[in-house]
């Protein structure tokens, strides 16, 4: 679809344009080094179960896939059945971006979107949501609750917003999931512990994202109800996401986690959301919208200056929200002075 | 499953053990610097594309998929209706090895297997197939036909061979895939081109194997008929197929069909398993079995020789397919003395 | 779930709790006298097609199904591939009462549900929603348009309407189709023809349903686009819906489209809910609510009347849609005594 | 796909072109008088419930449905998982008629085909195919066997055979399915009960095979794992198989099942089986196959005389097992002088 290629500093269209942590580049190099067991049997993907058990502070079983779409809805066939239905927010990715990867996956299940402020499940519609017909065969059945962290605006659910979502979850004995597509920045932004902003909050299975984050082509998903782990192989396999030579993700996964590397990228993101949302405050005339709690910036820019900025080669979205509606997504990637030309620019073509 | 790792050099279980090829690694750390348009609109993917084009003489479209088994499953779902059958090999990969992804992917066709030696599908039993109860809603419709080069037991389809199965499936109206895992060794093996090897004999859609001659991650669908692609495209982001960062599959395939290195991996693989088939013929008491044109060698070993080998560290399959019987497989990574090293164990044991 | 039987003269809750016309059980007790071909291939079956041709002015194919869902989820699923998306009203049958029959047997096509009064889709967001995102990968691709004649609420799209929505589906390549559940009941509300009511309108395959006015298993798929009959012949067979004695559900609807009994069932369906809207017209405190086109009537009562006369035996919908309102349904089968007696209860207790 | 209509008297190509017992008949028409609860919850269904509660000596559920392959289809859905496999026999109803309903109705399950004489499974394939590659995440899961009670050449399963597949399957953990659509023709043969034939074999479903015996539109499942009936209902809901007016089947069920109707149907079509055997073994030069313990007759017969009877209007398949193989099937309704004019005919023409 797109045809000319912007000059690459100015893309803030999406984390996803980042290229790759260079600790990660080099465990991939260090795993191409002879042969390993296929599959997951290799001892590098061992290694990652172990770290994510450090972690989360519990044991846990690992999948390891190939993208965050992949994760999300192997999760979701795990935790509902075909006529059963999956609750989350109307803006949510599994909703809206997927292509109906989770009405594949879980063989016709049914999204069921629910409303709510910067993206986050409204609780009381979630507690209308949960019983809705359950146990009426003429109707899907309530069966599982997708949230996501940080949400698709940008927003941190708080331990507290989680935990209500979570409990009305269990109450009505549905189950949870969690995609975590940019749940570094989530626990970065919030000073809380992994094992708070999932199991302990009840979430069942965890969509763990790290491609927004400096992996290249990995993503996993962190298995909390272990009981559910064979079937998610047998899913896995069959919807062609075992790579026979997974060491190669695993690489990426265990540089990944190593020495804080997924906290420091994704503060670093933060931070560079921040720096943007500063700067955007200093400049009158233009409005900032909704929470910036990690690494997503909304903001009101007037259609000459939004222009201008595409013009001068900036890749952002814009007007898919409402008309004058600008995004702007920063990476790890992103540098100090890739925000302050950004800054620069609004403000001159605002000026001019 | 498995929970000793034997020493790695005495893997002959699969060429999906080897690692990756220098050139590819150095391929990924290159395509890390710097962001890229996400999905597949990066430059390195559209090289890939222009490059495949060169191989098989015209223009083609591209899929990078991350394994074998989603390149089939994609490409077998947008050859058949869901009401549809597949005609295959009975020992094909896509009948047993895949747990069923082509089913799913397909939303539910039926795998017909027939028989044939070496793993080809005999002419005579497609020639019934394709014309099975066609048209007769109480069945499954005839549809496309999936054909693999080289074969399960390392046999390759020749010219003439591939053209009889492609002349069957054209003339019922069926359409044709191949499945390529080894298609680099099918084309090294037999001195005829790429274009001979597929297109031209009729192949819609083929399953371009690479993960297992040299890349990490990468593999592909080449598409030949190119109104199938828009529908591959939904399929494939629907399935958790479409890479963010696509251009790290692309990468590797870069690499892999630059200079000749897939061809190149191909010929060691193929030389090596040739070295492996001297060998055992030198060595009385060795039987072996069946045409050994690519990299799979099978022969039947005494119960004792094959318990001593594995104890002794060698991993290979043996007694799936008849008491008595192993598969030793090689890769681009094998060295002469991994098989030097084998056939030395070989006869020390058949000695002692 | 039910556990105690009403009086069944005061069962208001659906048309489906009738039983059947007479001339239909002659019908199909004629038609069980020896033997015939089976699966559709019978005289009567072919005899309905010749009529379905003469009553829709045109030749049709056609499909007979045990149930409206069936009827409803064979359309869809020959309407959209699996990535695309089926646009029908938020209060569509499809999308909350069919435990997601569509998304089952379209593979996992999304239904999006669009907004309107009295159930009809809104035209200007239908417009929007025929081109959300065509083309993007990322998204399901809208494919169909499902509207419902008459309508859950018991409106009827007028020739006006619905050419609007058919024009809007047209000029966007999207097609179209009818939900006609109670087609019979908008054909005898609005004295249009059923030509000018489907095919002359854009419909492509309509839900001919005959069960709620006067057949007992029989319903159909009235096949306008022809070049879908032998796909929908093979999701048929596939999905259950093959009947061998085929025979038994097409002289259901055999008798039923005889001498305009079909109609004249309508026609007597719709005029007891006229009487019943005049009746409680003429009660004070009674609120109205909505159009009543066709045999389905909402009204607002205080919760003590519903409870009095559900007390009574009384069977109805209420407080589904919101608190106090109720919703009456009549049916072919309704005497002019039945709505009598409902007025009485209804004034007694409000007088109480 | 017929075009002419042979002399009705003649069919003998399968049981499914008899009409209905007159008792069936009269009950359907009884049950059109007033209205009733949809869905099943009315009077009869109860009824239908309770009788076969007696008829299999133990509390059972009911799923009615509108055709033997709905039956089949959900029952092979509640006791598969997608990844999981159907063990069958290679000639199977399922594995052959149904195209693909049961890999529709799993979500893309395999049925992987038996041997065995008289279309029953052998006991050692099944030995080996119930723990063939289980828990290889490679591979479909062996998860539960079909059985057809009578089988598709028309013989039974001892009540020892039937033992003997039951105790392989319920030893390796896996479910035990019955296509019975020829049920009540093993028991008239048998002299067992329906208890010994099913549940007490080890029978999880039962597809409970009427309209090839004396119904007109109504099959049944019956249910002796309780446990599955929630997810019954909703896969049938969702499937398009609830119907509405579920009275309509039910009544032909209840008076299938009343006075010993069933049994009694079965003993005739058994008896005019035989009485066909008897005369045909009376015949030089007709050569019976198989055993024909129920109603199905296999013999070869000379092409001319094949060709003679067919010309004379005699309908039946023949040919397609193998060159001048026969099949007749007889009914409930076959009459004594239907199989008298048929030996003299065969006989004329042999003659001739």
């Amino acid at each position: 679809m797109t045809t000319t290629t912007p000059p690459l500093t100015r893309i803030f269209s999406s984390d996803n344009t980042a290229g790759a942590s260079p600790e990660i580049v080099e465990a991939v190099a260090r795993a191409a080094a002879g042969p390993a067991l296929p599959y997951g049997a290799d001892d590098i993907t061992a290694g990652v179960r172990r770290r994510l058990g450090e972690i989360f502070e519990r044991e846990v079983d690992l999948l390891v896939v190939s993208t965050g779409s992949a994760a999300n809805a192997l999760s979701l066939a795990a935790l509902t059945p075909p006529w059963g239905s999956v609750l989350c927010h109307r803006d949510s990715h599994v909703n809206n971006d997927e292509c109906g990867a989770p009405e594949f996956y879980t063989g016709g299940a049914k999204l069921v979107p629910l409303g709510g402020r910067d993206a986050k499940i409204d609780p009381a519609e979630l507690r209308a949501a949960v019983r809705h017909k359950a146990g009426d065969v003429h109707s899907v059945e309530p069966s599982v609750v997708s949230v996501t962290q940080a949400t698709e605006t940008g927003a941190v659910l708080t331990l507290d917003e989680l935990g209500t979502l979570g409990a009305i979850t269990g109450e009505a004995g549905l189950r949870l999931h969690m995609d975590g597509a940019r749940f570094a920045g989530a626990v970065a932004a919030l000073g809380r512990t992994p094992a708070e902003l999932s199991w302990r909050a009840g979430v069942d299975l965890l969509s763990f994202g790290a491609t927004k984050n400096g992996t290249m082509t990995a993503d996993a998903i962190v298995v909390f109800d272990r009981s559910l782990t064979p079937e998610l192989a047998f899913r896995a396999k069959r919807a062609g996401q075992l790579a026979a030579k997974t060491r190669f993700h695993a690489a990426q996964l265990d540089a990944y986690l190593t020495d804080g590397l997924w906290l420091r990228n994704a503060a670093r993101a933060n931070a560079m959301a921040a720096r943007l949302t500063e700067g955007l405050k200093a400049i009158p005339d233009v409005g900032l919208l909704g929470a910036t709690d990690a690494n997503i910036v909304f903001c009101r820019l007037p259609e000459q200056v939004t222009q201008a900025l595409l013009a001068e080669g900036y890749a952002f979205y814009h007007d898919r929200w409402e008309p004058g509606v600008v995004r702007f997504v920063t990476s790890f990637a992103t540098r100090d002075a890739d925000i302050d030309d950004l800054l620069g620019a609004v403000a001159r073509h605002l000026a001019g």
